[in-house]
């Protein structure tokens, strides 16, 4: 790595690294994020506000990434930096997949998380499970729509493949 | 399973379809979901928001983990059962085991998912990876504090192990 582009990451994930401190003040858990466009503008910001806002889903990246797309007014963001204060978890590193964000710098790892108590390591040994071997029970419910003689399931499906309006994501 | 019990899972399966079916008149994607509590009240609903929220992070399941979280004023919901319309994706599945939710019946497969052009089967081959073999680059960044000569990012977790009044989740 260039020495400048060194400083540029080293300046980025200190930004991160300052929210997981104040989230910790704040009540939300240690955890900081920021996103930069690729000209290198802080566009999304966030930190843990998991048990201040009663609400599990949201984690510092996940705040970013909802701020990112509040600013630029997209669900899409290509070409898009997130610097973390510790690797993401499952659901978040997945909701980067779908953000379509293509480089992630982190910093302490999910074993560093385990070691103070958070489910990071846990969650990616489930959801690489096969299904009937997970701890969260998962079962296909076999209902059929006296109607149509198919799953209940499979009509939304349907109907979007035909849907001439629908916006792909 | 018994005969009531199938009931039920098809009145609550039927809503959540019943969901995904709105979304997409509403302009979203065809996912609903909703959530029980042990009593069998429904306390969660949710639709994909995705495209009509711009916001990458709003799958069915998310919206129904937030709503059930806000109704209910916490972000543990033990003992309570989700019902989507399709298997949940890493993200969303990650977010029940945040949720500490013990059940979840489905419809769609993540392979028909797949094949109405969703990404859930590539993300679960991702988040399932070394971190080093995925397509989102990912990388460690090894800046030290100046001041306590140790990575910046564990000062967090330092400030963390040792709060007192630390609300743990």
């Amino acid at each position: 790595m260039l020495n400048h582009e060194l400083s540029k990451n080293n300046f980025f994930m200190k930004e991160a690294c300052h929210l997981a401190e104040t989230s910790i003040q704040l009540g939300g858990g240690p955890f900081g994020c920021i996103i930069t466009d690729p000209s290198e503008n802080i566009i999304g910001r966030g930190h843990n506000r998991v048990t201040i806002d009663n609400d599990p889903t949201l984690h510092a990246e996940m705040v970013a990434i909802k701020d990112a797309c509040r600013q630029k007014n997209t669900f899409n963001l290509s070409g898009c930096t997130l610097y973390t204060s510790c690797e993401p978890c499952p659901m978040c590193l997945s909701a980067i997949y779908w953000a379509r964000i293509g480089t992630v710098f982190y910093g302490n790892t999910r074993a560093d998380a385990s070691n103070i108590g958070f489910d990071d390591s846990f969650i990616y040994e489930e959801v690489s499970k096969p299904i009937e071997e997970r701890s969260v029970v998962m079962k296909q419910v076999g209902y059929e729509d006296s109607n149509t003689n198919f799953e209940i399931w499979k009509t939304a499906f349907e109907i979007w493949k035909n849907y001439e309006k629908r916006i792909d994501y």
